[in-house]
Formats: C-alpha cells, sequence, structure tokens
C-alpha cells in the first residue's frame, strides 16, 4: 500500500495507530506463515521438533489476534473512523479472524504429524500432499502480500488458486480412500494424513477470504460468495 | 436482553437500527438452525427431498452476512458508536461469521448425506451420529438464546456443553475407523460419515465462539483463547 494513503490525517497520532495495526497484521501473518511451514516440513518430513514447535507456539498467533482486535477497538471508538479508514478497520477484523484460524489448522496438521510413522510416511502419496502443502503456503504468502501492498489485481489471482488447490485436495482424498481400502490396517495413519490434506484444503480457503477482504478495502466492494469471474470483474472495474 | 438497553438514545432512528440488526441477527440465526435441522434429518433419516433443500438454501445465509455486515458497517459510519454499542456492533460482526460458516457445515453435511445410501446408514453407527447432531443443535440453539437475551451465565453453560461434544465426537471417529479396518469395502461411504461428523463438531466449537462474543459485549472480556473455567470466573465475576 502506498504509506501516503494513510498520512493524511491531521492527527499524527492517528496515523502511527492505523500504521502500528497494518504493522502488527504483517507480523501476526509473517508467524502464521512460519507456524504453517514448520507443521509442512513435520508433516512431510517427520520433523518432530518442528512440529512440537508449532504446539507450542500457537499461543503466540492467539495473543495477536486479541491485541490486534483491542486496537482496532480502541481506534473505533476514539477515532471514530469514516470511509476507507472504517473499512481498513473492517478489513483487519476479519483478516486475523482468518489468521487465527490458519495457525489453529497448522496446529492439528503439526499434531497429526507427530502421531506419524516414518513406515507411514513412505507408504503415503506424500509427494501430492507436499505439492499441496507449497501450493496453500504460496497462496497465504500471496495473500498477505496483496493486503500489505492492499493489490485487488495480485488478490483475484491468489483467490484463483484456489481453484487449483481444492482439485489438487480432491485428487488425494481419492488416492487416500482407494489406498484404505486396499490396506486396512493401515486406515488410521491414513486418516491422520487426510485430516491434515483437509486443513490445507481449509488454509486455502482463507487465504481467500483475505484476498476478498483486500477487494473490499479497496473498492467497497463485498465478493464474497460470488464466482470468480464477477469477482475478477469487479476488481478490474470491467462489468459486461 | 433488556430492551431497554437499547431505548436510550436520543435518536430514535439508532435505536431502530440497532434493534434491526439485533432483529436481523436473530433471523439469520433461525435460518441456520433449520439449515442444521434439515441437514440432520436428511443425514440420519436419509431424507433426499430436505437435503436438497439445504443446498439450495446456503445463499439466504449468505445474503444475510452480507446484509447484516453491511448494515453493521453503516452503523459504525453514521453513528460513531462508543462503549456498549461498539461492543454490541462488533460482536455481531463476529457472530455472523459464525453463523455463515455453521450454515457452510451444514451444507456440507447435507451433501454427504445426500451421497449415502439406506444399507450405509443401516450399518453406521447413526444412533451416536443423531445424539451427536441433537447435542451441537442444542447448543446452536443456547448460544442464539444467550445472545438474543445477552446472558453471561447461559453463554458459559451452552459453552462448558462443547467439552461432551468433542468427547462423543472422539467416540464415533474411533468407530468408525475400527468399522473401516473391518470393512475395506465400506471406506469410502463411511468417509461421508467421517466428514460429517467432523462438520457436526465444527458447529459445537462455533455455537462455543458466538457464547464468547455474548460475554464479550456484557462485561468486555475477551475470554477466547482461556480455559473452561477462566471463562466462566470471567463470566461470574468469580476471579480467584
Amino acid at each position: 500500500m502506498d504509506k501516503m494513503s494513510f498520512s493524511h490525517h491531521i492527527s499524527q497520532q492517528y496515523n502511527e495507530e492505523l500504521w502500528g495495526i497494518l504493522d502488527n497484521v504483517m507480523r501476526m501473518g509473517g508467524l502464521v506463515e512460519q507456524q504453517l511451514g514448520d507443521a509442512l516440513v513435520a508433516l512431510v518430513e517427520g520433523d518432530n521438533e518442528r512440529g512440537e514447535l508449532v504446539v507450542t507456539s500457537d499461543y503466540k498467533v492467539n495473543a495477536f489476534e486479541v491485541r490486534l482486535d483491542e486496537e482496532c477497538t480502541h481506534v473505533l471508538a476514539r477515532r471514530q473512523p469514516a470511509a476507507s479508514d472504517l473499512r481498513l478497520i473492517i478489513a483487519v477484523v476479519k483478516t486475523i479472524t482468518d489468521l487465527e484460524r490458519i495457525g489453529d489448522e497448522a496446529e492439528r496438521i503439526a499434531r497429526m504429524a507427530l502421531h506419524l510413522l516414518e513406515a507411514d510416511r513412505r507408504r503415503s502419496p506424500m509427494e501430492e500432499v507436499a505439492a499441496l502443502g507449497e501450493l496453500v503456503k504460496k497462496m497465504l504468502h500471496g495473500a498477505l502480500d496483496a493486503f500489505a501492498r492492499m493489490d485487488t489485481e495480485q488478490a483475484v489471482k491468489v483467490a484463483q488458486e484456489d481453484i487449483k488447490a481444492d482439485s489438487q485436495y480432491e485428487a488425494i482424498v481419492r488416492n487416500l480412500i482407494q489406498h484404505m481400502e486396499d490396506n486396512p490396517k493401515s486406515v488410521s495413519p491414513i486418516m491422520d494424513i487426510l485430516w491434515s490434506v483437509r486443513s490445507l484444503e481449509r488454509i486455502g480457503d482463507r487465504s481467500r477470504n483475505i484476498c476478498e477482504y483486500v477487494i473490499y478495502f479497496v473498492l467497497g466492494k463485498d465478493v464474497r460468495h460470488t464466482s470468480f469471474e464477477q469477482m475478477a470483474a469487479e476488481a478490474t472495474g470491467d462489468r459486461r
């Protein structure tokens, strides 16, 4: 985002409050990215130390959410923001909810990873799981980047990646179900992988949500519950 | 909630706006309860007509969310609410997000229900699934009731039901995994039931979230990410 677009208040302190909030959102986002990255290493490579780290760090994500909610409430009460400032605060309140839930999903993945044995990993389609993990990690990063620069074009691009994530997810689930049918003794570990893959799919959805808030902030348009085509048309101003 | 507590503004129109928002939250909540009830009938009894109805009605839940978000933004921009009015608007913005997601989970359950055959139902622990369904339906109803009356005692009670929901959920999952190990040919339909049960568990979590917003609104305390004991202590003012 152009820093100037928020430096227009007479009150220097108000400007600083808004910038402080944005800064904290980006710090929270960075932490959540870290959590997701560590959870993926734990899942795919069996690095239990990283898995434990994710589980014991989730409280930090939660603390960011509570603190940012307080900061937003403070600005709403004291500054009575209007127009784009108000939309910014609303976009932040919604974004941090999704970030916190992405943190929860990363924690779930880490817990599942801690259950898995090396033999389970070798028998599972871990390459496909790793590819989906990389895709949603990229989506989360792209969504945070779109948020930082309030870039609607980037937001639309990232949101559209969710189609790919959904289809990769569905292919893995079909594969895992087949695997359970063929190897009934490994149902339990495969279920752990299935839950993890489900979490990855949800992280893709939530990254898409963040992109929708960016479009809402910049254009004042609510593009939730619309098709990708409608979203792209709204974002580019091309409403045929 | 005591209606008088919101009838203190000089502007009659402002009072009406706040009451209109609360009224719409309760209407949205009623619709989501209906969706969950219908999804459960579809899942447990195999009533496909109800299942279809849930799938085709989800857009109504989404429309409520978008409209209520607009109404809240309007009040924030025009009325610049402070203190309890501001907390009310924030509690509403968060509650409707959870209600919309509960609607999504109900739709997921309905879609899974449409996949199942009568034979799949007979072979599954449908009584346990139905019991969990009834419990989370009761939780959702109780959370909405706590919201309508802004009753913190009720909110704590409902939130604590989530412990029971989680333990019922875990018992069903263990049972279903055992069933898949014993009957590898029925992995696919059992997975549909597993996803549905997972959705029920998430609905319990989201009903608990709504209870936390009630406590936030009434007491100005953020009890997310705290234990049930802390939540109860905050709600009753008993902070030993």
